[in-house]
Order: structure tokens, then sequence, then C-alpha cells
């Protein structure tokens, strides 16, 4: 069966293969880089991050194995903070309550001080099922109008899945392409506008740095956005899992968080806000072990205590992912042994900014730069008999695109319409953070060329 | 603040003084038995588990710790089953397909070679996830009259508040104590009678070993429920959790799967099931790495579609939980050096014959013998006096026991009014797996008797 006969070779295109029945040349290796995870594109997990988990599993190794005086020390805390000193016990809900201490404290740190409290960080199993559980908290089901969800064109698509799945109406912005993928408080308004009567918008959720886009926002812009959010009284749903991704030159990344809090009263009192956080992203990329968090700002008690029943529907998030949290947030410092760990930043910088060069020089694709994120999304140009075809054959053009970049030049990307683009327009993302990177650029300019042929 | 002061003594506790607002006398020592959790009540990890698990995160170990030939291969294998080698990396949606592979091997060679296909093993994070899955399935909102899904009561409370949370109606069924917790057709039949008109029922929910009952069925009695279920055209959600968890003398584990699949076509072929396991429950108790799975039988391929699509949305299941649940479903084998593996069979033997022997020495307690699962679920007569002052400060009665049992005597359990009971009956739930237990059950007889003592 295909479904098991590829299951080595690429996880994704596997889902491709499921839900949209492609085929693969046996022949063909694939590269995936649809997802934005670091691991799968060939980078080596951090040392000091699996010898404080391995010793956490086995705690015998502290006394049995030569460990990093702090890698020991670490190790010693945070089994001393889980219930029987095992990570096989049961969490609180919300999380084990010295890791919701350290992400607090590293939250305060990064926002130049700003308090953070350690009761409103909840851990889940990755941040999307804290988005899923601030939704929940969000939307209405009974009343007459759904509940609207202001959410960015393009977005990454298990958050469009995740609103389909509550009954919830998506409230399409459109981000500026031609801007880098800005976000501008104009289209804002306009997408609130024309949602009048269709549902109740009572969300605006924001990714920053941008998935799929890559943009990282500025100051301006994020005030302009809260002070938006509080004259329509909007929840504020800031998506900031990759605010350690961000490689722009003379970008910088600011947390909603802060810019709230430096707007001072009454904004910073009254502005709703969650702010999500992940250890799939960042330098860390440990995707797998599924751990993330949201911090809820400005939440009335009562809310909060229903929050906590919300998030205790999932027992408590895996015990490793939380532990990757606290490394996360606590990473060691200069002086300690395991200090500097290793860095992907150089290659991250390198790879970004060399993508958008390569894609720009390639004859019908536009790549807007990388200033943050994991993923570029460059906009494909297609002839028109390619996408009258793609009609024909009852495919999206730029998903009949990619099935064919996969059949043919063993290249997995994700199609723009999965996203959301503008009607008319057509993008792929993927994820440049991968070794075989230049093999990826080469087999997708040599395909693009014989696409364009074929078509022209 | 309360809530944080008392974290570390015990997490149960934390979240009854959250939500009911109970408040500790800070001298007194807690011991908590209201969680099934075996590390939390000081039983240790197997080590064979986690020395893989810990090498599987710092591959390292391999090459330089001293471990078992059975640990290095296994460790090999699983990482040649994590994309890019890592556990770091995202899986399928179903879990990583050698895992589902590992599981399915382990559902025939328990059910005596009725095959399993491992395209139809899901992993989540925890076996809740996956009933939770299952539920979003068969439960349809827009209907004009709720789904209904037939639930034991007693039930653990977590169940029915998955249904509550998806608008489900539970239509209760009632276990007979006095047959020590036994499930009954005729009472499965008239609880389906009694919901006529009220919902529409699709599923009926059955624990086998019971939580909170402990009791296991026959294999005469999962015929019945076959049949019926047969006949009424129910979903049948088989939670199978505690099935390493048996030992009751004469008493013996058959799954669901196993009668279903004896009793021949059509039966065989058509009534739909789904069967829960999960790593946190028999000799493994590995609660805190979130490792479930749940098996689907005879459901049609486009519902098979439709399921991948719901358990996408959680991305995947941690890995080190599916890690755990592959080292459950293939433990080391005679000659292995990692066999035996240590075992806690004694210990729970032990336990589970003593507690019903002491309560029902206890005036105003009486206990049905245990033959399996990870709970007491003792009956409490409390006088007339007790359950009116109960009434008076607005709580359940056994509730309000519960509350001075912790308060007064540092024992934390669950109230029967959580798990639901027969009205005018109260009961405890606790977990008599801890190495505090005679700690415990002198607590407890203390209290009683003085409690009785203060209301006769």
């Amino acid at each position: 069966m295909q479904f098991i006969a590829y299951s080595r070779k690429t996880q994704y295109s596997i889902q491709l293969i499921y839900i949209h029945g492609f085929t693969l040349k046996p022949s063909k290796d694939v590269i995936d880089v649809s997802w934005g995870d670091k691991h799968r594109g060939g980078v080596q997990p951090l040392t000091f991050v699996r010898q404080v988990l391995a010793a956490c599993l086995y705690p015998q190794l502290v006394h049995s194995y030569k460990l990093p005086e702090d890698v020991r020390q670490r190790v010693q805390s945070l089994l001393g903070a889980c219930v029987g000193g095992s990570v096989g016990s049961y969490t609180p809900s919300g999380g084990i309550s010295y890791i919701q201490c350290s992400v607090s404290n590293f939250i305060s740190r990064r926002d130049g001080g700003v308090p953070s409290s350690p009761e409103n960080i909840f851990m889940t199993s990755g941040s999307q099922r804290s988005i899923m559980h601030v939704l929940k908290l969000l939307v209405h089901n009974q009343a007459s109008l759904p509940t609207g969800v202001l959410t960015a064109v393009p977005t990454y698509s298990s958050f469009k899945m995740m609103l389909q799945r509550l009954g919830a109406a998506i409230v399409p912005y459109y981000l500026d392409e031609e801007q880098g993928w800005a976000m501008e408080v104009e289209e804002l308004r306009r997408a609130l506008q024309a949602s009048k009567g269709v549902c109740n918008p009572v969300a605006l959720y924001v990714i920053n740095p941008g998935n799929p886009t890559g943009h990282v926002q500025s100051r301006k812009c994020i005030e302009e956005v809260i002070r938006f959010a509080a004259e329509e009284r909007l929840f504020l749903m800031a998506d900031e899992v990759y605010q350690e991704s961000v490689f722009g030159e003379g970008c910088e990344f600011v947390s909603y968080k802060k810019v709230l809090s430096e707007m001072g009263p009454p904004l910073s009192h009254t502005v709703k806000l969650a702010s999500f956080h992940s250890a799939s992203k960042g330098f860390m990329g440990e995707c797998g072990l599924r751990g993330g968090y949201v911090e809820l700002v400005n939440l009335d008690p009562t809310v909060m205590r229903y929050a906590y029943t919300i998030f205790s529907t999932d027992i408590c998030a895996p015990v490793t992912g939380q532990l990757a949290l606290e490394l996360m947030a606590n990473p060691p410092r200069p002086g300690d042994p395991s200090y500097p760990t290793q860095s992907i930043q150089a290659m991250l910088v390198h790879n970004m900014n060399w993508v958008p060069e390569v894609l720009n020089n390639i004859p019908g694709i536009s790549c807007q730069p990388m200033m943050g994120g994991a993923f570029v999304f460059p906009r494909l140009y297609l002839p028109q008999a390619a996408t009258e075809k793609a009609k024909v054959v009852g495919m999206q053009p730029d998903l009949w695109y990619c099935k064919r970049l996969l059949e043919e030049a063993g290249v997995c990307v994700g199609p723009g319409c999965q996203y959301g683009q503008k009607e008319g327009t057509h993008h792929i993302r993927y994820n440049p953070l991968s070794l075989s990177l230049a093999t990826v650029l080469k087999r997708l300019k040599d395909f693009h060329l014989h696409f364009l042929k074929e078509f022209s």
C-alpha cells in the first residue's frame, strides 16, 4: 500500500498521499521542506537540553555518568519539582508550578521587567492546544450569530481548522504582500466592517513573526493593533512562537505584552491578551516533545477559573514538553559549563537571505525578504494554460503545482491555497532551514523552468 | 496565597482549594491518594523503560554508557523510526508508523491472534485525547436532539466533562453495587428506553476494568453488551486502560475486540468499536509522558478518513509518550537482559485485598471486593445529622466529608458525587497503590470514627 511504502521517506507527503491521493515515483528520493521542523531538516538537538531530559528520565545518570555541573543541578531542581520526584507523575493542569515560575521570570526578563504571574501561565501539549483552549473560552455556539475571529490571509492552515471545528467564523484580513506582508489597521477595520451582520467578532488573531509570511511587526504596528483591539473590544490572541527566530536586518521582536504594558493605563489594564509560545520553534526546535504555553493577561478572575477547567480537560501537558519549556525559558548563562549552546543562528541568517535571492532570479517567482519565522512564502506567476489544466483535473493551481513538484522533483512543499491568498494569486510555503537547501533550490528551479516551458 | 503555598505538597488538593475553596491546616502533612498515579504514590519507574527513553533523548548514551544490549537495540530501532533520527521531530498524526505496527502486534498477541491493522491505531497525548476525538466523530451538534452516550454511574468525572463540553447528553446506566458493581444488560435497556425523545443515543461507553469501581467484566457479560450494542446500533467505546491491572481471584481481562471477533459474522464485521489503552496505567504507570492510543474497528473508510483529520488537529502525540507505548506493547521477553522487569504486581494484589478487609471492619463503611483497576470506591453510611449539616454549608455530603478528611486528617480522596452514585448513597474514591497506604487507612479510620461520634 502506497501509504505504508513511503512512510519512512517523508511524513507530510504521506498526508498528501492520504488526503489528496498523490502518487510518488518510487525511484525518487523525497526532500520534505513543508514542515517548520528543525530536526527533520537535519539540525541537531542541543546537547544541554537532551542531557537534562535524559537524566530527568533516568536519574541514575546524575551519579553514574559524566555530566556538566549545570546539567546535574538543573536535573535535581526539575525532579524536585515533579510529584514523587518522577516525570511519570501527572502534574497540575496548568503545569508544574516551578516551571510556571521559570516561564513567568523568562517573560519578565524578555520584556524588560514587565511583571508576569505564574498563575497566568498554562502549559499544554504544544502551543496549538493552548490556542484551541483560548478559542474555547471565546467561542459561543449557542448565540444567534457565530463567533468571529479576525484571521490573517495567509495564515497556517491548522488555525483555520480549529476555528471551523469550533463553529467559529473566520473574518479574513489580508496582509500586504507588496509591503513584505505587513499588517495594516485600515485593512483590519475593513474586515471588521465587512463582518457586521454575518458574525459576532470577538477576537483578533495575530502571528508575529509571521507564518507563512516571515514578516516581523514593528512596535508602531503593534501599538496600532492594540489600540484597534481596545476600541473594538477585541480579545487579542498573539501567537509569538517564532519570537526567537528574527534575523532580518534592523528587525527586532517586541512582544504584545511589553508594548501593551508600556502603553500604560487604561489600555495596559483592560486589553485582554493571550500570548503563545512553544519549545518547538526557536533555537531548540523540540517539536516532538510537545511543549507550549499561553500567558493570559487582564482576564477577569471568574474567566480565569473557567480557563482552569478548560485546560484541565487534558489532565496535564506531557512532562518532557514542560521540561523543555523550562530549559527554553532558562537556558545556560555566560559562565555556566553548558554555555554557549550550539547556535544555528548563522545557518538561519545565511539561508534566509540566500533563498529570496535565488527565488527572485527565477522567472515567474517572486519572494519578499525574510525577516523572521520559519518559512518562505514565494509567489508563483503561473501561465494561464497551467491554471486551466489544473481546473480540468479539479485542483487548485498551486496544489496541482505542489503535486507535480513532489511527484516529479521529489520536493514536498505546501500549496498557497492551504494558507489563504488573494484571489488569483498563487504561492508555495516551505522551510528553508534544511541541510538539503541547495538541492531543494536546484530541484525547484529546474522543475519550475520545465513547468513554464510546458505551458508557455 | 493559599494556591501557591501548598503547591509542593499535593497537586489534587490544589484543585480542591482552587475550585472548592478548601483550606488546609498548614501543620498537616497531606497524603494525596485521589489520583491513579503510581509514581506519585512512590512506586519506582521501570529501569528498562527509563533507560530506553533516556538514550532516545540523548543517543550518545548508546556509545558512552553501560546499557543492556536489549536497551541499545531498542533505542536504535526507535530512533530509526523517528524522522531525522530525533525524538524532537513531529510525527504523522496517527503516530510513528513503526510504533503503530508494534501496538497492533501487541493487540494481536493479547487477543490470541485476532488480526489488528496498524492504520487503525491512532496515538494521542494520553488516552483521554483519543476518547475526546472519537466522541467528536460521534457527536452532532446541529441535530434537533442532542447526541446521547450511555455512560455508567459511577464513571470517572473527566469523561462526563468531555460529553458536556461537546454538548452531548449523558444517558446514565447504573452499575449494581451489591453485585460488585456489575454491568447488566437489562439496566442498559432501561436507560436506553428512558432516553427516547430526550436525545439521540449513538454510543455506549464502557470502562473495563472499572474506574472508579474496580469491577472486571466476564466474557459472558461482554458478549451480552456487544449483542445489545448490535441490536441498538450503538457505537461501542471500550475504555480498557486498566487491562493489565487485574488481580481478583479467578478474574481475567478479555478485550471487547477479542470477544467481538470470536462471536463471528455478522457481528464481528459490523459492530463499530473503539478500544482505548494507555501507558499511564498498568505495570508502567508513566502518566506524565502522556501516551495513549485507540484502535478503531469496523469503521467505514470514509469515516476513517474523517477520523484522520480529527486526530491531526493535535499535530501529533508527544514522542516520549509514543515511545512509552511501544515499550508497553513490546516489553523485554524471557531471555532478554532486561527481563524480568521489576514487578509491582505483588504489592497491588496485597493492597487490593487488604483495603476492603480493613474498610469493611469500620462501622458505616462498606467496600466491594477489588477485582482490578486502580481505585476502591467504598460506600459511606453517613449519619443524617451529618448530611443535614452538609446541606447547611451548601455542599454534597460526601464532598463535605472529603473536605473535612483533607483538612483534619490530611488525606485527599475523591467524593462519590464527582463520579455519580445512586440518589441517597455516598462514596469516596481513592487509589490504594500508595507506599503510605497503612497511614492512609489509619487516618481514614480515626477520622471516620471521630466523624460518626460527632454526628451520632
